[in-house]
């Protein structure tokens, strides 16, 4: 008998997630009714957006139950099969959280080629992450060629998707990082037109120096201090597309707010949220066109992939918030 | 020869403007010559937006240099004309500022009628702060029959008609106040669904009482811990107008922000500034849109009319600040 590792959530984190809010538990591994599958986990996706699951509260989708297996997406490989539409053998991606077996109905569970793309991929550029950079730059951003675009988290998983799809539209791109290797990597590796290290330096003056002509649409990934410098530098009309705020979500006392807010008046300029999952209708258009992307080398996936099995999940986890990541970052199991 | 009475800017304030950041002069009304007329100030429009005015720095129009005449829009009489386009004894609005008497050649300056409307409506309802809630409710909140709304600064001047227009269009309209008085005023007299006194009771339970399917557009006047309270309560691509930030307009080290700023994520929502100056080439439909509200009863005008003079002016415009104010805030000269 197969033995099923999982990581659950035991207590609400205060502050980072530290082990203490997890627990390890092991159970037998599942097996099939009819119309059901079992997948083995092969990587494991984290996000930013995990935090927000493990608070209480209303938000875009429930949080994660006490003593439940912890969400993720996942890529997998199904193992023991009675639903023809996932017939052993399939690569799979899922939402079945961390652990290393799941079972299935295969409500939501994609089948994916692995001859196409790398599997992990299938979590970051052609996954999840990807997709929200393209709704987000696209859709709320309404680039056009010719504008200055600005993008936080610029060597995270989504950042530096959404900067190079502003790139493909023909903007002028500026990437936001901790750090001056991830800035390297982004302006050198991934073709953004400059990157400023708001760990050292003026953030400030580095804007007003990369994009004198100010900046008309604002990809968000982290809030806190960096959206509030770059919020009086908006154009008339700009956009700040509000994807994420990771310096914010292990913050104890609330969020930060943005003391420069009335940037948006002065510049008639707009701060607008989304969540990818209402664009599930056009993941297929999406996908398609960013597949191609990757085909002819105007987009480039970057992942980071830990080795180290489904127990290393909580430790992973805080890498993320560390900043450790340059692209997707990804547990192997 | 007639003496001109005038306000000048005299030091830049930290917080309110006190009566040491002005200087009253006196010099001899001006003569016109071809082409110019004189008019005579009869009512002084008095703006929250004033105290941006004084300050140094970009916003959407220049600050008022140290030495100008105050900036304000007034109703005057044409006394003396060689321009045959606003002949003596016409009425005008213009922005000639805090003076008894002004110069002018004709332009950005209105010709109106003393018969259609008292004269000073011309500064409110027909006026700046009347465009400025029409096309804030009708164009940047889009509102839709059926919608909830909630209005800040429901009493001021243009709150009490953004209010009405949204009534107008068929919505439920909840306003903020400050003080017993002023709410009443906004239910009884301006037909609101109701008004919370945020001065006194629990704001955030009030509109959950009244707004229980959430908040569609949300008309900021006042900024604060105001914008911060309404902001979890949006409903799904809700539409947060920012027309303003009264609370803030004095605070000496800088604004707050709205912490609850995520909201807009998980709601879809936006928030978005605009700027009235914008929709020049719409204000003659707007005016006549509401000059037919006004005529058939379903928009009500309320002013509150300082007499005193031009030397009331620093006065007067405290008392905006101190929220003494129902409807348009204006000074009899």
């Amino acid at each position: 008998m197969t033995n099923n590792t999982q990581v659950r959530l035991a207590r609400r984190p205060h502050g980072l997630p530290t082990d203490d809010v997890w627990e390890i538990t092991t159970e037998p591994a599942p097996e099939p009714a009819e119309g059901e599958f079992v997948l083995r986990t092969e990587y494991v996706s984290l996000d930013p957006a995990m935090r927000g699951w493990m608070n209480e509260g209303r938000s875009y989708i429930p949080p994660v139950g006490i003593g439940e297996v912890m969400r993720a997406g996942v890529v997998g490989q199904v193992v023991a099969s009675r639903n023809e539409q996932f017939p052993e053998g399939a690569h799979v991606v899922a939402t079945t959280g961390a652990q290393e077996y799941a079972l299935s109905d295969g409500k939501g569970v994609q089948v994916v080629s692995a001859d196409a793309a790398p599997l992990s991929t299938y979590l970051g550029t052609l996954g999840m992450t990807g997709l929200t950079a393209y709704f987000g730059m696209l859709d709320v951003g309404q680039v056009k060629a010719g504008e200055t675009v600005v993008v936080s988290g610029a060597a995270g998983a989504t950042g530096s998707v959404a900067g190079q799809i502003a790139k493909i539209k023909g903007c002028r791109v500026i990437g936001i990082a901790g750090g001056e290797d991830k800035c390297r990597t982004v302006v050198e590796e991934l073709g953004f037109d400059a990157c400023l290290d708001y760990k050292s330096g003026d953030l400030k003056a580095g804007l007003r120096r990369e994009a004198p002509d100010r900046i008309n649409v604002y990809f968000d990934n982290v809030g806190g201090e960096v959206l509030n410098t770059v919020l009086p530098g908006m154009a008339m009309r700009g956009r700040v597309v509000l994807c994420g705020a990771i310096s914010q979500y292990n913050a104890d006392g609330g969020l930060t707010g943005p003391s420069n807010y009335m940037s948006l008046l002065v510049n008639r300029a707009r701060m607008e949220g989304f969540v990818v999952f209402d664009y599930a209708d056009r993941y297929g258009e999406a996908l398609q066109e960013m597949a191609g992307w990757l085909a002819d080398g105007s987009l480039q996936s970057r992942e980071t992939v830990v080795e180290g099995g489904i127990r290393a999940f909580p430790q992973t986890l805080l890498r993320l918030f560390r900043g450790e990541n340059v692209g997707k970052l990804v547990l192997k199991v």
